[in-house]
C-alpha cells in the first residue's frame, strides 16, 4: 500500500525554530518618495513624485518581512498607529494582526489617505491598513521557514508572472522640466510610440490604456490605432469612470470585438451593471468593487465580470486569494490592478499571482514608469522577461531591503514635501479650470 | 520611527530546512473500522463498524503528516489513485497536490463511495478526495517548520474550540449483541437520559439531535423535553431532509424560540428556500448545500442561513476558510458537521475552527460515539475540557501516530468485511419492510 521508496518514519521535524522567535519585537514604517512622470488620467496628472510606506517587520531572532503600501499622510498615520500595536504578536498569527489593526482604527473615521486620487473609493479602512503588515508577516514567515511566499500561499502555478503595458496618455514633461525619456503622449500616434517602446523594452504581451483623459471619439481612436499597430496584443481601455452610462454603451458598441474587457466606464455597481446589461465584451473594475462588502449587491446585479484584484486594498495577500476563490465560485474572471509601486510590492503581487490559480489575465503594473535605479530593494531579483516577471524562488519574498536606497527616498520623502497625492491640485496648477467631475462625457 | 527595543537585523534565516527536504517520498493510505453504536437516522442505523481511511504523506527526510477521510471502497480507491501521483510534490505547493488528485481522477465516474449514506450528496468529488492529502500536507508543513496547524491557517483566534453534544435516537444495543454503556433512547425520556450522561462526562454546552426518526411530533415533543431537561443548551434538530417543506413550516413553527437553528429540514435549495421563507429560525445545511457549485444559488434564493461546514468535503483546511470567507461576505452564519470519525480529524477540525473567526457555533462531533480506547493516534493530546476541545500547541496537528493502533483497526478493517457504508442495508436486516424514502413525513 506504500506508494514509493524505502522511508525512515521519525517522530518529529529536525530542528524546528524555537517559537519565541516568531514574537515581533519591532515594527518600522518609513515613507518614501520616488521620481513619478506626468502621466494623464480622469482626475488630474501624477505629481513629481509617488509616495509609498515601506514596512519592516523584525522578529526576536531578528529576522525582518518587507511590505509596502500607499504614502499618504493619513494613511500613514494609521499604519503607525497600528504599528505600535504589533509588538508581540505571532508573525504566524495574522488573525492577531487584523485584530491589532482594528483595535488601531477604533477612533479613526476611515475616510480619505489611501493614496489613488479618487480612483479606488470605499475600500476597506481595516483591510488598506492590515496588508503591508500581512505581506510583511508572510515574507518573514517564509525566511523563518526558508520557503519563497508563493508556498505560503498555496504553490505556485506558473513560474512566471505575465504583466500588460500599461499606457498613458503623457505630457512630455513636468512642467517646468525637460522632456522626459517617454516625451509625449498625447494622441493615437503618441501612444502607439510609447506602446512600441515599452514593448520593445518589456515583450508585454497584452495592452491597457489609461483612458478618463480626452473625449471617448478620441479614445476609441487611440485604441484603434493601437489595434492596428499591435494586432496581437489583448488590450483594455480605462477611463476611470469618466463616462455616464448612455456614452460608456456607445463605446462598448465601438470597441466591441477590439478589447479584452472595458475597465470602469461608468461609476457605481448600478452604472456597470446598466453598461454590462447591453455591452459585448465584460467589463472590469477596481472602483465599484474594492471590498468584500460590495460583492454581493454586485454579483446580484451582474455588474462586472472581471474583477481587478489588488493586495494592497484587499487585505494582503490571503484575503486576495479568498476574492479569487470567490469570483471562481461565482464565474468572475480575475485581473489586477496597479498603482504606481516599488519593488516590495512588485514581489508581493508576483508571488500573489503565481500561487493563484484563477488570476489568469496579465497583471497592470507601472513598473516601466518609475526609475531603473530608484527602489529600496537590492536589484537582482526581480525582472521582465517576454512581458513577465519570473515568481522568485528564495525564502519569504526573494528580496532584500537596501537600506541605504530605504534612506535615500525617505529624505526625498522629507525634501519633495509632498504629503497626499493629488493628481487635481497639480493639474489645475497648470490648468486651473480643470474638471475633475465624475462622469465627465 | 521603530516601534520596539534594539534590533539586529540579519538578512536570512537561520538555517531554514533544505528544500529538497519538502519533497513528498511516499504515500500511504490505510483503512481502518472502529466499533460504532446503532444510532438511528432517517436512511436507516449505523453498522457495528464505522469505515474511515488515514492517509500518512511522507518527506523525504522521514517527516509524516497524517489526514483522515471516508472509509468507503470506491472512495479508498480514488485515494489510492490520487497517492500514486503525489509523489514527488512539494508538500507545499498544495496547488499542484490537486492538479494530481484531479488528473488522477479524470477517468472516473465521481458516483458514490463518499462513506456518508446519502446524508451529503453531490459534494465535489475532487474536494473529497483532495482533503485527507490537504490536511496531511498542512501537517507535515507545520512539522517541518516547527509551527502549529492553525497557525499555517492565520492564527489560533481561539485556544478551545467548542463542540456540542450530539444526540441520536438509538437502539440498546446492535441486535444480537448485549446492550451497549448508552443503551436505548426511543422517547423524549431516552434522549434526556442520553444528554446527561454526555453532558455529565463531556460538560457540553449546546446539543443537537439526529432527527428523522420518528414522526415529526414526537420529535417536536423530544426537543422540548430537552428544553426544559436543559433551559440554558442551544438546541439544534436535524431530521435529514426527511420533511416536506408543508412539514418543514409547521415544524419550525413549533420549534420557534426553541431551537438556535433547523438543519436540513427539507431536501434541496428550492426546498430550504421554500421553508427559510416562513422559518423564524436559521435554517443550516449540510446536504442542500455541500460545495462550492452550489453556493451562488443558494445564496440568491436565501435559501440557508447557517452552513455546516465540513473539511472532508470541502477541500480540506484552506478551503473551508475560503466557505468561511464566503459566508462572512454574504453574511451566513457558519457551523461544523461531523461523521463518525478519530483524533486525526478531531485535531483537523479543531485547528480548522480555532483560526476561522467566524466558525463560532459548537461544532458537531461524534467523538463521544467512539470507544475511548480505539483510535489511530497516541493519545493525551486531545481531551475534552468543558465541552471544548483545546487547540493543540505542538508542531502540525500536534499529534502522533501510533502504529499498533493503526494495525490493530486496520486488521479490524480486515476481518469485518465492511467495504461500503449501508445504514439503510443494516436496518432492512430487522426491519425489511424499512422505508428510506426522502422526505417521508
Amino acid at each position: 500500500m506504500w506508494t514509493g521508496g524505502t522511508i525512515t518514519i521519525v517522530t518529529s521535524a529536525s530542528t524546528p525554530p524555537p517559537a519565541h522567535s516568531h514574537r515581533i519585537t519591532a515594527v518600522r514604517v518609513t515613507p518614501v518618495a520616488f521620481d513619478d512622470l506626468p502621466l494623464l488620467n480622469s482626475v488630474g496628472v501624477h505629481e513629481p513624485f509617488a509616495l509609498r510606506s515601506i514596512v519592516e517587520v523584525v522578529t526576536e531572532g531578528g529576522v525582518y518581512g518587507l511590505g509596502e503600501s500607499y504614502g499618504d499622510l493619513p494613511h500613514l498615520q494609521r499604519l503607525e498607529r497600528a504599528a505600535g500595536r504589533l509588538v508581540g504578536c505571532n508573525v504566524f498569527d495574522t488573525n492577531a494582526i487584523m485584530r491589532a489593526v482594528v483595535t488601531s482604527l477604533a477612533t479613526d473615521d476611515g475616510v480619505g489617505g489611501h493614496g489613488m486620487s479618487g480612483m479606488v473609493t470605499g475600500s476597506a479602512t481595516a483591510d488598506r491598513v492590515f496588508s503591508p503588515f500581512e505581506v510583511a508577516a508572510l515574507d518573514l514567515q517564509g525566511k523563518l521557514l526558508g520557503v519563497p511566499v508563493s508556498d505560503l500561499l498555496g504553490g505556485a502555478v506558473r513560474d512566471r508572472v505575465n504583466y500588460s503595458a500599461y499606457l498613458f496618455y503623457k505630457w512630455a514633461g513636468h512642467p517646468g522640466h525637460e522632456d522626459d525619456e517617454w516625451g509625449a503622449a498625447l494622441d493615437p500616434e503618441g501612444l502607439v510610440r510609447q506602446a512600441t517602446k515599452m514593448i520593445e523594452e518589456y515583450k508585454f504581451s497584452a495592452i491597457k490604456l489609461k483612458g478618463g483623459v480626452f473625449a471617448p471619439e478620441q479614445e476609441v481612436e487611440a485604441v484603434k490605432a493601437l489595434r492596428a499597430a499591435f494586432p496581437d496584443h489583448p488590450l483594455r481601455l480605462d477611463p476611470n469612470a469618466a463616462w455616464t452610462v448612455e456614452t460608456s454603451i456607445k463605446v462598448a458598441e465601438a470597441l466591441d470585438g477590439i478589447v479584452e474587457y472595458l475597465e470602469d466606464p461608468a461609476p457605481g455597481i448600478d452604472g456597470m451593471a446598466a453598461v454590462a446589461r447591453s455591452a459585448g465584451m465584460p467589463l472590469a473594475t477596481n472602483m465599484a468593487v474594492v471590498s468584500f462588502d460590495h460583492l454581493p449587491e454586485s454579483f446580484a446585479k451582474d455588474a462586472v465580470q472581471v474583477i481587478l484584484s489588488d493586495h494592497h486594498f484587499w487585505g494582503g495577500l490571503r484575503r486576495s486569494q479568498l476574492l479569487a476563490g470567490i469570483c471562481q465560485t461565482w464565474g468572475l474572471r480575475l485581473s489586477m490592478h496597479s498603482n504606481s509601486h516599488l519593488g516590495i510590492s512588485l514581489a508581493a503581487m508576483t508571488h500573489l499571482a503565481a500561487a493563484t490559480p484563477n488570476l489568469d489575465y496579465a497583471c497592470d503594473t507601472h513598473w516601466p514608469w518609475k526609475r531603473a535605479d530608484e527602489d529600496v530593494i537590492v536589484d537582482g531579483v526581480l525582472s521582465f522577461v517576454d512581458g513577465a516577471v519570473p515568481v522568485p524562488t528564495g525564502p519569504g519574498l526573494g528580496i532584500e531591503l537596501d537600506r541605504d536606497r530605504l534612506a535615500r527616498l525617505h529624505e526625498q520623502y522629507i525634501e519633495c514635501g509632498l504629503r497626499n497625492r493629488d493628481d487635481t491640485g497639480y493639474m489645475r496648477k497648470f490648468q486651473p479650470d480643470f474638471d475633475n467631475s465624475i462622469p465627465r462625457w
